[in-house]
């Protein structure tokens, strides 16, 4: 299989029993989800660039948080008037967003 | 914060609504999951290896699926059988688990 060059995930708290609650969720997790599965569609990337929603990763204050693998890069509080600029600078252009680093 | 060693990703099919359908729930995707909670409890390497559910990852026809970053390693048809397997040899030997690769 074609591996991804970079794989977003972002907590939109989804529990493996199906029902959904927490911060991330409340904290419009869902939204910037949305937002990158717009942005990704729409810059035509999404063969190299895949995309997962996730339950929690326990650091719930610190939502809605995004990480991008393989880097290991952890960003929290993201809305999503984020999404462009993590997609423009850490996505495209190699550079992590410093102001959303945790 | 500590960043995670390995992070394992475990297709749940938890979509973003909240709703959870597909092929990795059917396939028995939660019981991988579960599986993996209680193992990595009992061996006591929960700060170093996260596990988070996520939504489809689209090869549904390979499921359940199973993925671990940083290393970007995808595991097809894996089964709560696999689990201890995934986490000897790879997680903690380094060395991932072949037969199961994709």
């Amino acid at each position: 299989m074609q591996k991804p060059a970079k794989h977003i995930f972002v907590c939109t708290s989804s529990r493996p029993n199906g029902t959904q609650k927490g911060f991330c969720h409340t904290k419009e997790g869902v939204d910037v989800m949305q937002k990158f599965m717009e942005e990704i569609e729409e810059r035509g990337n999404g063969g190299e660039v895949f995309l997962s929603n996730t339950g929690c990763f326990g650091i719930c204050e610190k939502g809605p948080i995004v990480v991008v693998y393989p880097d290991n890069v952890w960003y929290g509080s993201v809305t999503a008037d984020d999404v462009a600029d993590i997609l423009d600078s850490h996505i495209e252009g190699g550079k992590p967003v410093d102001r959303l680093l945790i």
